[in-house]
C-alpha cells in the first residue's frame, strides 16, 4: 500500500486519459492511411496537431511531475510491482522530456517538416544535394538532444533509447559485428549455391479476393482476433492499436505477387498478437505497454519468417491454399513452393529483401548513423559511404541515390537510432524461438499440425504480458537463459537454407 | 471594421479550434458505426465521452461569453454581415445554453442512458410499461429545461430550437394541419386506384457490389465529390461530416431489394451535397454551417424524390441500369419501374414509408408530443392514443406497441421536438424544387439530359451558401418568393400519383 494512495490513483486517471487522446489521435492516423478521401487531408493535419498538442501538453504537466516525485520517494512500493514500474517508467519519460528545452522541440518539429518535403523531392529527382542541408540540420540539432538529456558513454544511446528503452550502442555494436561476419558468408554461398529455387511460381495470378480471405484466415489461424481487430488496405502497411480490443492492420495486394500481401499480413498479424496480448487491465500504462520497437518487431518477424516461412508451416497449410488458386499452384510442390517464399536475392532495396539480407541493410544504417554521429564523415559524403558498404556486405551497387541513401523515410524525419530495432528484432525473433522450441518439444510438430496455441500462449506469458514491466535485455535473458546473442539466428537461417538450398552446414 | 477585431479573431480561432475537436468526435462514431470491431465498443465510449466532455466546457467558457458581450455591444459590426451572422448566433447558442443548469443537464444525461437501455428492453419485450417511466422523466425533465429557457407563447417552441431555430410551433401546426388534411383522402383515392404498380420487380434479385456501383455512379451524376468524401456501409444510415472536404455517406444493402441502397444513397447524397456546398472557408462557423435539420433534410429528400423517383430521372437512368441488371430488369419497362418505385402503401412503420404517407407519420409524432407537453394526457395513455391517430390517418391497426410507439429511438433520447423537421424537410423540398423549376425553365428536361448542374447550382446559391445566415423561414421565403406551404408539396403528389395511378385531378 503507498503512502499516499490518492496520489497514485491521480497519476493513474490522468495517464489513461491521456490514452484516450493519444488512441483517438491514432484514429486520425489509421483513417487517413486507410480511408480518408483525398481532399481532407490539409484538415487532418489540423486536426491532429491539435491534439499532438493536447497530449504534449498534459504529458509535460508539472503537476505530472510532482505526483511522480512524491511516489518515487515512496519506499512501500516495491520496485517489481505493477504501481513500482509505473512510476519508474513514467519518471524516466517524464525526467527525459524534461531536459529537452522547448525551442529545441520546436526547431525539430520545423526542421522535420521542411527536411521531410526535401527528402520528396530529392528521391524523386535523385539528387541527394537538396536534402544535405535539412539532414545536416536534423543531425546537429539530434547532438544538441543528446547533450542536453546527457549521457555516460554514448550519445547515440539517447537516441537509441527512445526506441530500444535502456538498449547500450556498445553491446549492440558487438552484436551486429558478430552478424554481419556470419551472414555475409551465409549469403555468398547461398547466392553462388548451384540449386536455386524457382520463385516464379509467387509470381503467377493470384485473385485479390482470394488473397485477403486466406490472409485473414491465416492471421485467425494463429490467433489474431478480429472481434477486436480489423485488416484493411493501405499503401506503406503497419499495425495499430486505438484501444485494449481495437487492434488494426493493414496491407497491400498485388495480383501477381502472392507474397506481398501474405507475408506482410502475417507480419502485421505478429505486431497485433503482441497487442492483443498486452494487460488489457492496464492499457495506457507502462504495465500494458508494449516493451520495445525491437520487441515489437520480434513479433512480427517471428510469425512471418519462423512460422510463416517454415517448411512445417506450408506441408500444414499448402493444400488450403492449393485448393484458393488451383489455376496458379496446381502445379506446384509444397518443397518448390517453400523454396520460392525463401529465395535469397542481395538487392539494393531495404523493404524488399528477403529473411538473409535484410539484417545487412540495417547494419549498414547503424554502421552509417555512429559515423555520422562520431563526426567520421560529413553528411555530404553519406552517398559515397552508402554505396561502399552496399559494395562491401551485400555485393551490389547502384549509381542512383534514389535506390541508395535517398530511399528510407526514417532520417528525414529525424529518426536516428530507429533503423537498429529492425535487426533487433530478428535476433530478439530467432532467440525467443529457439527457447520456444526448446520448452515446448518441437515447435515443428505442432506448426505441421496447424497447432499455434502453445507457441502463442507462451509468448503471451514471456513477452506480450510483461509489457514494460521487464526491459527487452530482461525479457531475452529470462527466457532464453541467454543474453542476446546472434548465434541462434545464424543457426535458424543455415538450417533453413540447407534445406533449401541443398548445403550441409 | 469592428471595435476589438482582436476579440473578434479570438472567437473565430476559438470556435475553429472547438470544431477540430467535434469533427474528431464525429470520426470516432463514424468509425463505430462503420469499421470499428465489435469488441471495443466500451473504450469506444470512454473516448467520446472525454472529447465531447471536452467540447461542452468549450462551449459553455465564460471567456467565451465575455467575448460575445463585447462584439454584442459593437455596433460597426452590420447584422447581415459574416461577423455580425456568427456573432448573433454564437450568442444565440451560448446564452441559450447558460440557462440550464448544470445539474439538469447532467441528470437529462444520466436519464437519456438509463431511457435508452429501458427503450431497447421495452421493444424486444414489446412492453411500453418499461420504459414508460422513463419517459416521463424524460418528459419532466424537458419540462423544467423549456421553463429554465424560458419561452413567450409554447413551451414546444424551446424543444424545436434546438432542431429548427426560429421555428414556431403555431406555424407549423398550421401548415402540417393543411398537409394533413389534403393527403388522408388523396391517399385514400391512391390507395383505392384500380391501376396499382407491380412493386415486385424491385424485389427480384439485385448483385450488392453492382448495386454499390450504380449507387456511387448516381451520387457522382448528381454532384457528390469522392474526392472529397466516401460512401460506406452501416445498420442505420446517416451522413456525417469530418472535416470541410471530407463528407462520409452510409448506406445498407439487400440483394432482394433495390429501393433500399439506391434510394437511400440518393438521400444520403442529398445530405452530403449541402454538406459539400456549405462555404468552406466558414467551416467551424455559423456562417458555414448548415442552417436547420428541416433544411437539411429538404436536400436528402428532393435529390432522392423529387429528382430519384421522377418519371424523367428514370427515362434518363434506366437503360443504364437495365444493363447492370438485365437478368432482373430486361423484361420491365421505364413507366412500370417508376411505378414501382413510387408505390403508395400504409403501413405501421415510418422508417419503410412512401413518400406520401410518410408526413402523416410525422404529424402523428407531432400532435402526440404537443399533447403531452400540454399535459392533455398521461405518458400512460401513449400508446392507445397511438393507435387511435394511426386508425384515423393511415388506416392500419397493431395490436402490439414495438410496431407502435415503440418504434423510434428518438423519445429515448429525449429528442423531442425533432420529428418535425422530417415533414418540413419534405414541405421545404417540394416547394424549392418547384420555385427552382420554374427559375430554371422546367427541371424534368434538364433531368431527362442527366443534367443535375443546373438545380445544383440553384441550391447552392439560395440554400447551401447560406449557412445559418438566414433562417429556414428566410431561405424559403426568398428562393421561392412564399412563406412555407403545403401546396407544393400536395401539387407534386397529385401530380405523381395521376401519373402512376392512373387518375386526374
Amino acid at each position: 500500500m503507498p503512502e499516499h494512495p490518492e496520489v497514485l490513483e491521480k497519476l493513474i486517471a490522468s495517464s489513461r486519459e491521456t490514452m484516450l487522446l493519444m488512441s483517438t489521435e491514432e484514429l486520425l492516423n489509421w483513417d487517413q492511411r486507410t480511408m480518408m478521401p483525398a481532399g481532407a487531408a490539409e484538415y487532418r493535419a489540423e486536426q491532429i496537431t491539435l491534439l499532438s498538442g493536447m497530449i504534449h501538453q498534459r504529458l509535460t504537466d508539472p503537476q505530472r511531475g510532482e505526483w511522480l516525485e512524491q511516489l518515487a520517494e515512496d519506499s512501500s512500493i516495491r520496485p517489481e510491482s505493477d504501481a513500482g514500474v509505473i512510476v519508474s517508467r513514467l519518471t524516466r519519460q517524464y525526467n527525459k522530456e524534461k531536459k529537452v528545452p522547448r525551442d529545441l522541440v520546436e526547431e525539430l518539429s520545423r526542421t522535420r517538416v521542411l527536411a521531410h518535403e526535401s527528402w520528396v523531392l530529392a528521391r524523386e529527382k535523385n539528387d541527394f544535394s537538396l536534402f544535405s542541408g535539412h539532414l545536416k540540420t536534423i543531425v546537429r540539432l539530434l547532438r544538441e538532444k543528446t547533450e542536453a538529456i546527457g549521457f555516460e558513454d554514448s550519445a547515440y544511446d539517447v537516441l537509441l533509447d527512445d526506441y530500444e528503452p535502456d538498449a547500450r550502442t556498445r553491446e549492440i555494436e558487438n552484436v551486429f559485428t558478430s552478424l554481419r561476419e556470419a551472414l555475409v558468408p551465409l549469403i555468398e554461398k547461398v547466392v553462388g549455391s548451384s540449386r536455386q529455387p524457382d520463385h516464379q511460381i509467387t509470381s503467377r495470378r493470384f485473385d485479390v479476393d482470394a488473397q485477403r480471405k486466406v490472409g485473414m484466415e491465416a492471421a485467425r489461424l494463429i490467433g489474431f482476433d478480429f472481434n477486436a481487430g480489423r485488416l484493411d488496405v493501405t499503401h506503406h502497411p503497419f499495425c495499430c492499436t486505438l484501444g485494449p480490443n481495437d487492434c488494426r492492420l493493414t496491407t497491400r495486394y498485388s495480383e501477381n505477387h502472392f507474397n506481398s500481401a501474405f507475408f506482410g499480413t502475417m507480419h502485421e498479424a505478429g505486431h497485433g498478437l503482441y497487442e492483443q496480448g498486452l494487460r488489457k487491465d492496464q492499457f495506457g500504462l507502462p504495465t500494458g505497454e508494449y516493451c520495445s520497437l525491437g520487441i515489437h518487431e520480434s513479433q512480427s518477424r517471428l510469425w512471418e519468417n519462423m512460422v510463416g516461412r517454415s517448411l512445417a508451416f506450408w506441408e500444414f497449410y499448402f493444400p488450403r491454399i492449393q485448393s484458393v488458386f488451383p489455376s496458379a499452384l496446381q502445379d506446384v510442390s509444397v518443397e518448390s513452393f517453400f523454396g520460392a517464399v525463401n529465395l535469397v536475392q542481395p538487392s539494393l532495396i531495404r523493404v524488399e529483401a528477403d529473411e538473409a539480407t535484410y539484417s545487412l541493410h540495417i547494419i549498414i544504417r547503424f554502421e552509417l548513423e555512429q559515423e555520422i554521429f562520431s563526426g567520421q564523415f560529413e553528411v555530404e559524403d553519406l552517398p559515397e559511404a552508402w554505396r561502399e558498404k552496399y559494395r562491401k556486405y551485400l555485393g551490389v551497387f547502384s549509381e542512383g541515390d534514389d535506390n541508395g541513401v535517398l530511399q528510407d523515410v526514417h532520417w528525414s524525419e529525424a529518426l536516428f537510432g530507429y533503423f537498429p530495432t529492425y535487426a533487433l528484432g530478428n535476433l530478439y525473433a530467432a532467440q525467443l524461438f529457439q527457447a520456444a522450441d526448446a520448452s515446448l518439444g518441437g515447435l515443428d510438430s505442432l506448426i505441421r499440425e496447424g497447432e499455434f496455441g502453445p507457441l502463442l500462449e507462451w509468448l503471451r506469458r514471456h513477452v506480450h504480458r510483461q509489457g514494460k514491466s521487464s526491459t527487452a535485455a530482461e525479457i531475452v535473458e529470462n527466457s532464453t537463459g541467454n543474453p542476446l546473442s546472434c548465434e541462434p539466428m545464424i543457426d535458424y537461417l543455415e538450417s533453413k537454407y540447407s534445406l533449401v538450398y541443398g548445403f550441409s552446414v
